[in-house]
């Protein structure tokens, strides 16, 4: 039968099916899993798609899925609850669960206080491994994981984590201060989640304790979580170093409209950065209509700059957020991207003198002097526009820190539109000055 | 003293404090470690400072570090060893575990099989819960996790996961085939590393059993190495984004000549493409002869449509490699972009209108007929090119995914300079039309 049948698959994949379901054919489905299991899918639905079966499932329904989730899926599902299902599911759940969501919700957004699972087991240091073990079967079945187990003091601060084959490997009759090591490490609930993903990532970690401002055990984070926030946060760099705002969301998950909101910000912005483009151009009419052929050159000039700022600022912003580069080591990065700018421009400079002599050539113009000032011109202005796109991508992302914002802020189109501005004044002041006696 | 000292601190921490040691002085803390601990503090350190000390260990040193580590590391170690190391280090081994890491080395480059361990705990599904409480006590040791625990049958094929809790918390004298599911998810050992990093974050697990053809348990993945491929395939996808080849090492540790290396292939491609540019303004030499004006917008038009495409490639790409959208799906994404892509040109093209209307009446220029058509060219283009744009970067994935390439080869930079080009014979084609019989 269809109900032996879904015992069988994982959580996650019956979640995959139902996503793809009509709501009303899902909540059939959902009717032939059996209550623990009910909760672990429900908890692996889209938001979109959890939304809309909350809405339609009978008062029953909801709240035998309410009751069967972990507290910081809850807390998950909560946060996004547009405002007219909110009491609803509040009302759901056991008063003793309303009470911990609404708590949980008090920690500040993408703090790890929202990520932790409250259910776990503490373990006292005066027990012996057998009366431990003992409290495991009985309470451990509540617990997410028991990959470690926590010991506590009286007072309910965290004073050791130990993994569970300690425990198991451990002779029944030891007691378990004996195999305390007092070293631990702990998050804090108000710290960023960002924390997390670089404290289970940095200590090899499934699961970390979460400790409130007094050291009390107060949840513990696991890792699938955490691998989440991890993706969710590379995706946020990746689209705020696309120069648009993070969606915070699926990109099947957002709305057109939203994400037209998402988008438009930057781009505007970024329009009126452009704005300056139009100024330089402009205040170089006298030398631009003396040599028209100057114009031809200049989306080439300006887009070198740019890529080779884009490739430095990705290079920065990333080590900055792994933390292979600290905030300090700016000093040191921009000499190393100061040299290997020169080299790059040098490259490209030369190549591109190469390249632009044979197109003119080809073009049938002839080699005078007036043409060679041309591609040395043009030569130059390469080299200069690739080491200060170099600089200006290496460097943003610190200014960026340093101004309190996410060096992520520091997007590709950002940096080219900065050297868009600064490459047309390097090109035509170059221009300027070696075409002087030779154009009109 | 020292030694005491140290014995408290994580290895990951003694590792980073060695990373900034003299490698002299490092060798010499390295000897107050005991073996074990030695053994986890190398596999921690990077690339160079671990083959920096290789070359200086004593040759009892060398196998002792090498004998305390985990196959997995020992491979990760080898993978990268110059030639005049791998020897050496390759002798400083037990025989057994050459023969393991050779064996392992078999397996393609950045496969699973690389990043197994192969040490684990297997149970036979006759076993009682008691016995094979038993069994994990003596060989548990040698496990790196006991999260999960295999069951395997007489050939060695894999047939059930169980979770340690399962069996602590199972009665003593239970079978363990009682127990037994026979679901479980496993890995190919030949599969490529991200098929690790998807299932692992799939099914939320600490682990995962690696088969070959047969379906044999030859290996285990752990998450804290699976993390790290997730943390490294998110940059490698963020520099190919960025317009550069991978670098597949840290920022601190690619060395200069290496950086350039890296980046020039590209910056060198893009300086080609961008040769189409200079091609098409000379295409339109006389439009552009005849209303000099019309060079002052180029930069700002071009752009535009760039920063639009870097958005659409990157909403895009990341969608399609964290699965959130499928490689099919490219038809209903064109209907979508199309129309943000709308919006979003209306929009600009809009603003764009108006600020540069200002702009040209700052200037003191007169509003005629002229002006309003050019100011009429300038926001058709807009909008044109922004359509373009975003259609660009949201179907280049797909099509780099068609052409067996990495979708994230689709780059900021790619796209720009391909919207460059068409950027240019848009606003052209649209002035020569709309101005035609205004100016010269
Ligand atoms: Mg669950
Ligand atoms: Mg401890
Ligand atoms: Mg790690
Ligand atoms: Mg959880
Ligand atoms: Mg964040
Ligand atoms: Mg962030
Ligand atoms: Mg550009
Ligand atoms: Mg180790
Ligand atoms: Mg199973
Ligand atoms: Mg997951
Ligand atoms: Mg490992
Ligand atoms: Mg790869
Ligand atoms: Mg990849």
């Amino acid at each position: 039968s269809l109900k032996e049948f879904l015992k069988n698959i994982p959580a996650v994949d019956i979640a995959e099916l139902l996503e793809d379901m009509d709501s009303e054919v899902a909540v059939v489905v959902f009717r032939l899993l059996v209550k623990p299991k009910a909760g672990d899918v429900f908890a692996y639905l889209s938001t979109s798609k959890g939304q809309e079966l909350l809405e339609i499932f009978s008062r029953q329904q909801l709240s035998d899925v309410m009751n069967n989730l972990e507290p910081d899926e809850r807390v998950t599902i909560m946060e996004e609850l547009p405002g007219k299902l909110t009491q609803k599911v509040l009302w759901s759940m056991k008063s003793e669960d309303q009470k911990q969501v609404v708590k949980l919700l008090g920690y500040p957004e993408e703090s790890i206080g929202r990520l932790m699972n409250t259910r776990l087991v503490r373990l006292k240091s005066h027990w012996t491994v057998e009366k431990s073990l003992a409290h495991i079967r009985v309470f451990g079945d509540q617990a997410e994981t028991l990959n470690v187990i926590y010991v506590v003091d009286e007072a309910g601060k965290l004073i050791d984590d130990l993994r569970l084959n300690q425990i198991v490997m451990a002779d029944p009759q030891t007691q378990i201060s004996e195999i305390m090591d007092h070293t631990f490490e702990a998050l804090q609930a108000v710290d960023d989640q960002e924390e997390a993903v670089r404290m289970l990532s940095k200590y090899d970690r499934v699961a970390m304790p979460v400790v409130d401002s007094d050291g009390v055990l107060v949840g513990i984070v696991t890792v699938d979580d955490v691998f989440d926030v991890a993706e969710e946060e590379a995706t946020e760099d990746m689209q705020l170093m696309a120069g648009m705002n993070a969606l915070n969301k699926y990109y099947s998950e957002t709305g057109i409209f939203e994400m037209v909101k998402k988008r438009i910000g930057w781009l505007a912005v970024l329009f009126l950065g452009q704005m300056l483009t139009v100024t330089a151009l402009s205040s170089f009419e006298d030398t631009l209509a003396a040599a028209a052929i100057l114009a031809f050159f200049i989306p080439m000039i300006i887009s070198s700059g740019g890529n080779s700022g884009s490739q430095a600022a990705t290079l920065i912003i990333r080590a900055l957020s792994t933390g292979d580069v600290g905030r300090s080591d700016w000093r040191r990065i921009l000499m190393r991207e100061l040299l290997s700018g020169l080299m790059l421009g040098l490259i490209v400079g030369i190549l591109g003198s190469i390249v632009i002599a044979m197109w003119l050539m080809m073009r049938g113009e002839i080699l005078d002097v007036l043409m060679f000032y041309q591609i040395l011109t043009i030569g130059m202005s390469l080299v200069g526009v690739v080491i200060f796109g170099n600089l200006t991508g290496a460097m943003l992302p610190f200014i960026m820190t340093r101004l309190g914002l996410d060096p992520a802020v520091t997007s590709a189109p950002f940096v080219a539109t900065l050297v868009d501005v600064t490459g047309i004044v390097i090109y035509f002041s170059i221009a300027s000055f070696l075409l002087k006696g030779l154009i009109a």
